[in-house]
């Protein structure tokens, strides 16, 4: 028998993440590891001890199509961050010999630019002290802020969500024929992906958002509440997508501007939240108008209801190549999605040295943002249509949604 | 050729009020109405003579079929209450008028109480002048609070929705490992049936929340705090439905302890919003625990990707059977729903006057409010659990699913 291979789930969950888990376990298996196991928790938990093999709890084909089904991360996920190796090598000299107690050949971590700081650094002190663990990263974020991927798994479903929710709050807001004004409020930090997929919900039969506000625009109010004034006296039922991530050009975020300060996570990053809340107050007592907000909060990333196809089978590819590539002898790299053509829609994946990745930030292109700043071009949408195609239904028992998870 | 029929929508949306249209449309044309009207933004649009042919507008089945899979209400909605007609007899003569030169024989509205309120005044009058127009009211709701009607269209896939978004929301909540709690705001002004309906989401395969709070038993902050206190010291991921509209004491909504004012809308309702992030702010401050608030918002009610097929069938049949009623010369009254039995789930209409159910409310029963206040009993899933069998998928096109429009 081979060595054994363990894989870990970090940072945000997604809807589709586990389809990617599901890609890690069966060409890790299908490749001969004895044993793969489940880091609970990620990295924080594996410090721990705290793993599972996962042949205790996927007993058939069924747990397994419901299990790529099941949103959120099944290992349980964590923000942590690896501590310098220079200064603190017992963290490192800790979770090797667990490594080599448990004798892993392979390791794998499914997350975003954080957890590819992970990889990053594990492959570096693998290399330094001489360890053959193969180290490889697993693309996952809604963000679609990572590099050399050209799109990353997560964003596809989150993306119809937005799609979906939008046309739906779309025609609710035009119900009553009345000036209103709904503020949708999107995550993305500092990239503008997943507000852009507002832009999807114009079609025949939808009217579509009547403005995006990405957060790679410095975000200006007086320019918006004009904006806002001069829509909702055109039409009833204005509906807007904006980032929570929007900053005015001083830099201070706009969630931040009702005085409230910012708490920080982790990584050092600002929770944000109530940039949708403030801007429906500002519009309200700037112009008058009926405002409300809506935040999609965490709904946008767990709707394990509404997936992408596209999205869920590369979830699961992404998976499978990174088990292919390190039982083939790479390591310290990430798979990435390389698309070969938009229409008909071709993607393949291919391998990227996890150092051109780790730590920088994929935002959407200038030239794929409106000249006025507050829209996005026909090739964001050309690059977007595709990755929201077709459906994986869930597997629905007394109607709702089967899960799975670890009690 | 019969006289015409014509039919409005009114008061919030839902994911399958236009189920309701289609089933009055289909049988007012199969009894032999020769034209179907639709109001446009329900009584208050058809005083300023707003109205479509609804024949110019659905081509074909597949229209059909599409219109009924369409969240919010296809013909615009109104929040408009009829004036007292001793006081007002202009309005009444008015709109009179305006069906006598439509040649009206039949009139139907779909909505809530307060659309009730519109059937019984017209019918009323109509009886007062010697009208022979048909009166009839057709239930919809997503707060399942009419009375005379084992439930409402329009429930069933809320409170799906509400069970499948909890699922989610728990998965989510659980994936660090770490204490958070999460409030969820859900919509009810007075009655907690979609609270209630997150209680659904304990399964096999699912925890389920921690704690439900309607708005039928009063709201005490003190006995709340140390609720979440001993649930957040006990697990991670402390999941908690709230109502919009729970009140203290002293009958102040929550949402208004912030020292904000209530605004009202055309029928003297206050706006609740803002419940979930006071409450999350308060366990913050007091417990010092990560808490965040997700407010359901009009996603709860015109989520048409997610519909229970026991309910949008439903929604069909007391269309139709309003029609079948209207042209067997009934008038002045609601087609409600009688259950027969729980298991197998079976269900009829049947008629009721529409003066035992205007302006009345129906409340949770207190006997299916657990004890401690804070959860539902099992007579109440038994009650819910049939309403949200079964999905009808919407039609996908090009990634979203297809609506149609009144452009």
């Amino acid at each position: 028998m081979g060595k054994n291979a363990i894989v870990g789930q970090s940072g945000g969950p997604t809807a589709v993440i586990n389809s990617s888990l599901v890609g890690v376990y069966q060409a890790a298996k299908s490749r001969g590891a004895a044993r793969v196991y489940g880091m609970r928790h990620g990295v924080r938990g594996l410090l721990e001890e705290q793993y599972v093999d996962l042949s205790d709890f996927l007993h058939d084909n069924l747990d397994i199509e419901i299990l790529k089904r099941t949103p959120s991360s099944y290992l349980g996920s964590c923000r942590y961050k690896l501590p310098d190796p220079q200064k603190d090598a017992a963290t490192y000299e800790k979770l090797f010999g667990i490594l080599k107690k448990l004798d892993i050949g392979y390791f794998f971590y499914i997350g975003g630019n954080d957890s590819m700081d992970t990889i990053a650094k594990l492959s570096d002190y693998a290399a330094a002290v001489g360890s053959d663990i193969k180290f490889m990263g697993v693309p996952k974020t809604i963000d679609n802020d990572l590099m050399n991927t050209d799109h990353t798994p997560g964003f596809g479903s989150a993306a119809k969500y937005i799609g979906v929710v939008m046309k739906e709050i779309t025609r609710d807001g035009l119900v009553y024929g009345t000036p209103s004004v709904t503020i949708v409020e999107v995550m993305g930090r500092n990239a503008g992906w997943l507000t852009g997929a507002a832009a999807l919900a114009k079609a025949e039969d939808c009217e579509g958002v009547d403005m995006i506000c990405l957060p790679e625009r410095p975000f200006d109010p007086d320019h918006f509440i004009s904006r806002v004034d001069a829509l909702q006296k055109q039409k009833a039922g204005v509906v807007i997508a904006v980032s929570e991530g929007v900053k005015v050009a001083d830099g201070r975020y706009v969630c931040e501007l009702d005085g409230s300060k910012g708490k920080t996570d982790a990584f050092g990053h600002c929770t944000l939240t109530g940039t949708a809340r403030y801007l429906a107050n500002l519009a309200q007592q700037n112009i008058g108008c009926k405002a409300r907000a809506i935040e999609l909060s965490t709904l946008q990333r767990c709707g394990g209801h509404v997936t992408s196809r596209v999205d869920i089978t590369e979830a699961f590819q992404v998976g499978g190549a990174a088990a292919k590539a390190a039982f083939e002898g790479n390591t310290g790299m990430m798979v990435g999605l390389k698309r070969i053509s938009n229409d008909p829609y071709q993607c393949t994946t291919e391998l990227h040295d996890i150092h051109t990745i780790a730590n920088f930030e994929k935002k959407v292109p200038d030239e794929w943002i409106t000249p006025d700043g507050i829209g996005v071009t026909p090739e964001f949408l050309s690059y977007a249509r595709p990755l929201i195609q077709a459906e994986l239904t869930p597997i629905y028992v007394d109607g709702l949604p089967r899960h799975i998870y670890i009690k």
